[in-house]
């Protein structure tokens, strides 16, 4: 079976993928949320594209849901969190639905929501996805959410990570040698690294320096989110 | 200043980049051919998008020319030379006009003609591409030919190098990072590592896998071809 890395959003084309298993990240920082909404008890989530359709959502089908999410990395006047995985704590989401959008990571999701399967994955559950993964039986793509349509360093480099954990399961594409050579690359110093990329360095200016470490944190959330008829679930 | 890779061929457009030093790499394999054709004395190189491009130079301008390149790897039919560095010995270019068409190397180079300064890199003459981009005044972007529209692994990895190299002197961009990451990933086993990318892997079936070994043998060659008006010159 092959694994494929789509390291631009634009380079994910829905036709290509509808017999693969998909895999979405968002590293910085809605897959990192995601992730720890779940392990913190949260019962499911609405990911959506727009502000209008996260508030739209709540009224129509989800009253008591908790709208969260960002635009330019800030938390959206009347939502009830933002995107730092900091404020997902259990006594905020335990037992609650959660409509979300953000820029990148649930536009992404809506796109990949065709395939045969979707995941999503950041460094904190990289674990749990590669071990569901190691039990597919489909090609796997793994689509890089990015930074407004353009390549982002921290999601080819987590797409790395889970390439050079399935190499023996899979056969892996130029771009996902690529992924894997990055993440080979960048391992050992990965906070340093990651901390000259553009989107770290925004995050910092804006306040959220130290969502950067906690986001490369691997393997602590044993949770695998899935994708189904628009709700992410575990 | 500012350094930026180009991972695909798609990324560049030309109107960001007239200000810019530009910097095309075909690894496997024109770039290669064309730092060998000067180191072995050729006189200058015309690189053409078409074939029949490349006859009508010849036959319009340069009637002595070499016409060399390739069409899915292989000798264009009525050529003198395919686009094999170990073809371009000194007895067969010396004091040569080479006139030379190939799939991916010789479109990148037209498409990046209209910036300030352009240069062709690959692994043998990477030490002298460095070497004069440190001297250097502008930003420089650096262009993956690619394969076919599409992303090509050793490509990425020649870029990689030179990103690491240049990292004192320019601020890297994201996909400098991200080719500085892959390169210092796969470094320590380059050749193994690049065997298992699709284009060695067609290379090795079509009879050229003794070409791969050679192009990713790093600074042998002390040349920096300059494309200016058309004309590949050192």
């Amino acid at each position: 079976m092959n694994l494929e890395v789509c390291l631009n959003p634009s380079d994910y084309r829905k036709e290509n993928y509808r017999q693969s298993t998909a895999v979405v990240i968002d590293v910085l920082r809605a897959t990192t949320c995601i992730a720890t909404a779940f392990t913190n008890g949260c019962r499911q989530m609405i990911p959506v594209k727009t502000v209008e359709e996260a508030v739209a959502k709540k009224k129509e089908l989800f009253p008591d849901a908790l709208l969260t999410g960002e635009r330019k990395g800030l938390l959206i006047p009347g939502f009830n969190l933002g995107n730092s995985p900091r404020e997902y704590q259990p006594e905020v989401v335990k037992g609650k639905t959660v409509v979300m959008t953000t820029t990148n990571g649930t536009v992404a999701l809506n796109k990949a929501a065709n395939s045969l399967h979707v995941y999503t994955a950041a460094f904190v559950n990289a674990a749990a996805v590669c071990k569901k993964l190691q039990k597919n039986d489909s090609d796997v793509v793994i689509l890089c959410a990015g930074i407004e349509g353009r390549f982002s360093l921290e999601d080819a480099l987590c797409a790395g990570l889970l390439a050079d954990r399935l190499s023996l399961n899979f056969r892996l594409s130029d771009t996902a040698l690529a992924a894997q050579a990055m993440y080979l690359g960048y391992k050992d110093d990965l906070v340093n690294r990651m901390l000259v990329s553009s989107h770290a360095q925004y995050l910092v200016k804006i306040g959220f320096g130290q969502d950067i470490p906690l986001c490369l944190t691997h393997d602590v959330l044993d949770v695998t989110p899935t994708f189904q008829q628009g709700i992410l679930h575990i």
